[in-house]
């Protein structure tokens, strides 16, 4: 079946035409003006008053988190993962509730395709996956799914050789049994064709061995897998890094041979000039995820200088716990313009266009996908949304991208299609019963305020001193 | 007629508790559990799974910029200015219609009161004002309005004696003229009592004598009126003043006699320590305007600096050019964790409870009404809003403060009361057609993009060289 969407803006090198697209399976077809009628089984959009473009990707989640959004007090990342540590790991229903929203949330926020950098429960890490696959199956998503490693204990994470309380016990699992998960995983979920993309995707330096990073290297070669990973998340994971490696943590990764055009590297807001100049080298792709690194005070990204580098960037959400909201636009709107102050030269800054490409193409890219996804073209992946420009968000009409990605736009998503298919109609999403979706979100949560932690408790004075904090 | 809300979430010093409250006229007559039905002219609404809190204060913005938003390319606020100056002034039909939308957007997040520093119509200036406050009372928005006021000409705005070009003439408005503008206009229709209060609002030292911010503050005296201005958003305002005065604006407006429990003053970004102290000895109130500070490149205004001197502070969205939202939740979560990132003593961080507490009770203390405005509490005028925590972003359920202001909540906001008659209830504001109002944004605009601007291009040169930015 195809669709003929009539009369949509489009963005062009120089401002806006309005033009048909044809879909066709899971391709665009063609897009031009007064495009003909493809018979019986086709169906047609008029698009007046509708802006159409690329899917974004929100490119990096962590979708069970979503169980506690809302909930963490004002925290720097490291007393932030003591409490979150302390909830009990949600069953695998919950996951899949939780993975259902997350999907959503980024669909009727303009983005096509999620980067969930999933949270395993222990003992139940196949379980876990089942459940997000079978959750971004239903909602039509396209998703990667990179299963969150660690081989190391959470006592390793603070430089100082601090450890946390109740985590200084050994990682259960060894290096070996969890890239062999991981290669039980590829086979019985990767399927990319089906538009679910198995990544390798260890947590980070500060809770993985040489070992994993390289073995997660060899898996991708084997399988043609994704890389994904945080970096340099925190001031006090750069101090991490020098005294677990003696150098800078980029230099560590490309050294192991994690680093290449197909890794993306979460937040990477501590790295030096030597540093983007190895991103920009190996062709790595920055996440920039500007609203949790602020709620969690980890700082600003260079983006700006990424950007002049040539270093490919993207935007993500991060999880809920430490953003708490999956809606993107919100995310590119506040990774956009955040960077003007951090350099004077406004000629320096990123324009809507800009914004829109990174969230699209840029997130393709880091995905390894360029060449087939993020771009209004014939011949790529039909990713596509439809933006209604009548709202009141929108209005008056000036320019449609700088509203869209300056304002704040609220039910604008019209249409979504992911690989050809149509999930998202009149606002609405119809592959799932986001009514029932609520419903279950409620039912399985509680109010629970001001909830006090206590690792978060317990690891605080540790912080402090190895932070230069004042007791 | 009055109206009781049954089992509703209130937030309490340690928690939440579920009650009734009853609106009778404009205040809050009962909040307790159980209340009894007051007869039959009383409206019974069940608010189970809904919070309700004061109402919020928009407490910086210019309406009429919602026709320039989404447009203006990203650029510094005096090339911004050069650009925005460019455009015809609306018509007093098209003021009217930027306030409904305003005054609409700031209802459905979360606002009962709007501050409008009101750009005037030249020559128009009264029937600007007429058009605001027809707009205003029709919504049934609370609405202080500033005229924005200056006696010099944009030439002057600029550190090292630039002009604007085409801007070198003399303001057509000789200071007695201004002031006598704005005697007449508080005559007209300053009617506190009906929730249209006018206030006196020098646009700022960039553009007002001495003699016309010491008007003002007579006219303050006399009529017993909210102050309001902008006050150091840039460095190069920074730099004015000290051109200007060989001291800081903020010394200079204390000598002047600007400065008081009455006064609220947007932006503050580019204040010294001896600044802060000022404005705390003088109860005067900063608004943040996070959003126009990040997209004008402004800088951070130290927010947690005032509040540990013991500075009140609001929150605003500024005008639509230099937004371009007016989403009252997205400045808050914004204007929160924005600062985490200026200090790395997460102690001194904003919660969620304490946003809450500034964008209402700080707002109302920044327009003199702490007294009568601003919390939860019998006797309080009833600006109350009621948000549906069934909604997809508020789940599942963690902490609804947290939720509110942490998330990116759509469509939350339920029902809205302001001076005790409700203004919007499931969802829709009820006093005004929406749907046409939309119809009327829409036709009376059009698509524009990559407009550019004479103004800034020729003022940019001089930008620049001031600057200390490379040609």
């Amino acid at each position: 079946m195809s669709c003929i969407l009539r009369n949509a803006l489009i963005p062009t090198g120089t401002g806006y035409e309005t033009t048909d697209v044809r879909i066709e399976g899971e391709r665009i077809a063609a897009i031009d003006k007064g495009l003909p009628a493809t018979g019986a089984d086709s169906l047609e959009l008029e698009a007046g008053n509708q802006i159409l473009l690329p899917g974004f990707v929100n490119a990096h989640t962590h979708s069970s988190e979503l169980w506690q959004r809302g909930i963490i007090p004002p925290y720097p990342l490291e007393l932030w993962l003591a409490q979150l540590h302390e909830y009990a790991p949600p069953d695998p229903e919950k996951i899949y509730l939780s993975a259902l929203a997350t999907a959503v949330e980024t669909l009727l926020s303009g983005g096509t395709t999620v980067v969930d950098h999933l949270i395993l429960i222990p003992g139940q890490e196949l379980a876990t996956l089942e459940a997000a696959v079978r959750a971004y199956r239903e909602v039509g998503i396209r998703a990667f799914i990179g299963p969150l490693l660690q081989d190391q204990a959470l006592s390793t994470c603070l430089p100082g050789g601090s450890s946390f309380a109740g985590g200084a016990a050994a990682y259960p699992l060894s290096t070996s049994e969890v890239l062999a998960l991981v290669e039980e995983a590829v086979e019985k979920y990767h399927r990319p064709e089906e538009g679910i993309t198995l990544m390798v995707a260890p947590t980070g330096i500060q809770l993985c061995s040489d070992k994993l990073f390289e073995g997660c290297a060899e898996l991708s070669q084997k399988y043609d897998l994704p890389r994904h990973a945080h970096l340099l998340e925190t001031r006090a994971q750069q101090r991490l890094a020098q005294e677990k490696y003696g150098c800078s943590a980029v230099e560590h990764l490309e050294r192991l041979g994690y680093l290449d055009r197909r890794t993306s590297l979460a937040h990477c807001v501590w790295l030096t000039d030597a540093d983007i100049e190895i991103l920009a080298r190996t062709g790595s792709t920055v996440v920039h995820n500007p609203l949790s690194n602020l709620r969690l005070g980890s700082g600003i990204a260079p983006i700006l200088k990424y950007r002049r580098a040539g270093v490919n960037v993207a935007f993500g959400c991060d999880g809920s716990a430490s953003n708490d909201s999956q809606d993107l636009l919100e995310a590119i709107k506040i990774g956009t313009i955040l960077h003007n102050i951090t350099d004077p030269d406004y000629r320096h800054w990123i324009s809507p266009r800009e914004s829109v490409e990174m969230a699209s193409r840029g997130g393709a890219i880091g995905l390894g996908l360029g060449e087939k996804l993020g771009s209004l073209e014939v011949g790529k992946q039909a990713d596509l949304v439809l933006y209604d420009l009548t709202q009141l968000s929108l209005l008056p009409r000036t320019d449609p991208i700088g509203l869209l990605v300056l304002g704040r736009p609220t039910q604008v998503v019209h249409s979504v299609w992911v690989r050809g298919k149509r999930v998202v109609a009149n606002g609405e999403v119809t592959t799932v019963d986001v009514a029932q979706l609520r419903q279950e979100l409620f039912e399985h949560s509680h109010w629970d305020p001001f909830r006090r932690s206590q690792q978060a408790a317990q690891l605080e004075a540790r912080y402090r001193q190895v932070m230069g904090l004042p007791e």
